[in-house]
């Protein structure tokens, strides 16, 4: 097999994030679920923006925020998502390239619709509750997959978040046939508990057919596997025969291979303030690890890193080097 | 004289801070003078923001951080500014009136130039470098100043910044008169000390006809008076008849009221993160105690508070209540 030029190349939504700090009676009042993610129109995030409070915009994105985290851990990512051509697309685009991601944003296939906004709520316990506008992204299509690119991959990273997109679905059909073509490994992002039970039968599928490495926190693969208790989830994950990493926020993350199960604490934070990109970072350092010859163990715990970092502060990326930050753990 | 609707109305350019990180090498590489502002050209700032690094996108502007400081603190502010009619100018309509400062942005004299925005270089001291991009602000001109509004704040607060623009100029000189003429007070902060070199003169003019009430740090009260030593400087301060306040970073702050003098010291903290801001939100806790009757060593110290918050965190706006804050130091 040639020589990858890509540890990661993920496919995901292109999201600025717009985090607003607010209470639970705010969430209560808007008839949100806490910590879940919620798509709205275009006119819905118009109202909810008008009651939210002062913001801070950051560029997003489950994927596109994985793959920042392995830049920053001095990995080779590349991102192919989907921006307008508007302001929030330039931010995007520049934050991408300007922390070293190798970024296509379907410019060669420029849509009308503007870029998707994530309208976050952070309450005071950290966890935070998400309500997006896709827009543009509803446009990625199979045509703005380079096959070549992906075939030139180690891992090609896909967001559960896509199914809600039904283009998007097709693009990353075309994705998992180059990679499982030129012989490289398809990860998959569970992505949120409710995505899960909206395409149950069609991640159940993919994750058959495709997928060689499953992220999913516990609510997420609970949901997937409709399982009432750890044991079940944990056996059906088993069962799959994808290399399955379960993250459990403050009780750090199980690894399951085949019929060996490997379990990493988390990795200390002083202070919690915000959980946005808790997973994407995690999956971020387990798949740096994991590309660059790392055992399991010390990829979850690389993932770990990563995870404690972004949780530390608001915004979905990291704000110090993560490779910097490895050699102080030891890593 | 009437009850006055607003503590303070505050006048200055309506600003999007794109906050990066970066190290001193980036500065000289790229000729910035650290701690100043320096405007740019909409092609310089492409430049500038091509070579910076990830950032975040948070809503600034001097005066309007002094006016989301003033109503974080409880106080009645109100904003004029000028944005454009994009997506830059609605974040900075949502997060004024989002913290409850009654805002203006000239929505009724709509200019076709962008939003302006303030790439803002974040070195590992906390000391923040400015290039700002004025676009939509060069067309605030004294149409955009409701006099009805000047007369019903208890103080006029101008940013030395405007003098930079002028259309801008000419508005301000409307609103002192409107200001004066209802008995109320100026206040003029002088911003940068380049802008002070550049237009001494003009400044040297309104604070002898004007101003009740100037802020400046000690590089730009140095540059004011062509002072050479602290003493010096104090002294012409203290001959220009307005109460004066000298902030000096770490050391706190000086206030200068005829022949008397309070020296205020710094509030601690814990570790300085971003001064972007640390004047602006001293200026709104000052600004905030002197309409409310406080004398004015509790309106300092209030200032000091107000200052020690924005600097522990990056942006120029505060991220908790100011008001809960004072409450917790007994003010």
């Amino acid at each position: 097999m040639a020589e990858a030029r890509f540890d990661v190349a993920a496919i995901g939504s292109a999201i600025v994030d717009i985090l607003s700090r607010t209470d639970d009676q705010f969430l209560t009042d808007n008839g949100m679920v806490k910590g879940t993610m919620a798509l709205t129109t275009a006119e819905q995030a118009k109202l909810i923006y008008e009651r939210m409070g002062s913001a801070v915009e950051i560029s997003g994105g489950s994927a596109a925020n994985t793959t920042a985290g392995i830049a920053s851990l001095g990995g080779k990512p590349c991102f192919i998502g989907k921006v307008g051509a508007d302001k929030l697309g330039e931010i995007f685009a520049h934050d991408m390239k300007a922390i070293g991601v190798e970024y296509h944003g379907g410019e060669n296939r420029p849509t009308k619709l503007p870029t998707a906004t994530c309208l976050i709520l952070v309450t005071p316990d950290g966890q935070r509750t998400m309500n997006t506008y896709l827009g543009a992204c509803t446009e990625m299509s199979p045509a703005d997959i380079d096959a070549d690119r992906i075939a030139s991959s180690q891992v090609t990273y896909i967001e559960g978040y896509q199914w809600d997109t039904p283009l998007a679905k097709q693009a990353i059909r075309k994705a998992c046939q180059a990679a499982k073509g030129a012989g490289r490994k398809v990860a998959l992002s569970l992505s949120d508990p409710f995505v899960v039970d909206r395409h149950r039968d069609e991640l159940m599928a993919l994750i058959r057919d495709d997928v060689d490495i499953l992220f999913g926190n516990e609510d997420e693969i609970f949901s997937l596997y409709r399982a009432a208790d750890l044991e079940s989830a944990v056996a059906s994950l088993r069962e799959a025969g994808a290399l399955g990493i379960m993250t459990r926020s403050a009780k750090g993350a199980v690894v399951l291979d085949g019929a060996t199960t490997i379990a990493v604490d988390a990795a200390p934070v002083a202070k919690v303030i915000d959980t946005t990109g808790a997973g994407d970072l995690f999956a971020a350092g387990f798949l740096f690890g994991y590309t660059h010859g790392r055992d399991l163990t010390a990829s979850a715990r690389i993932g770990a890193v990563a995870a404690a970092e972004v949780i530390s502060h608001m915004g979905a990326r990291p704000e110090v080097s993560l490779k910097d930050l490895l050699v102080k753990h030891g890593l």
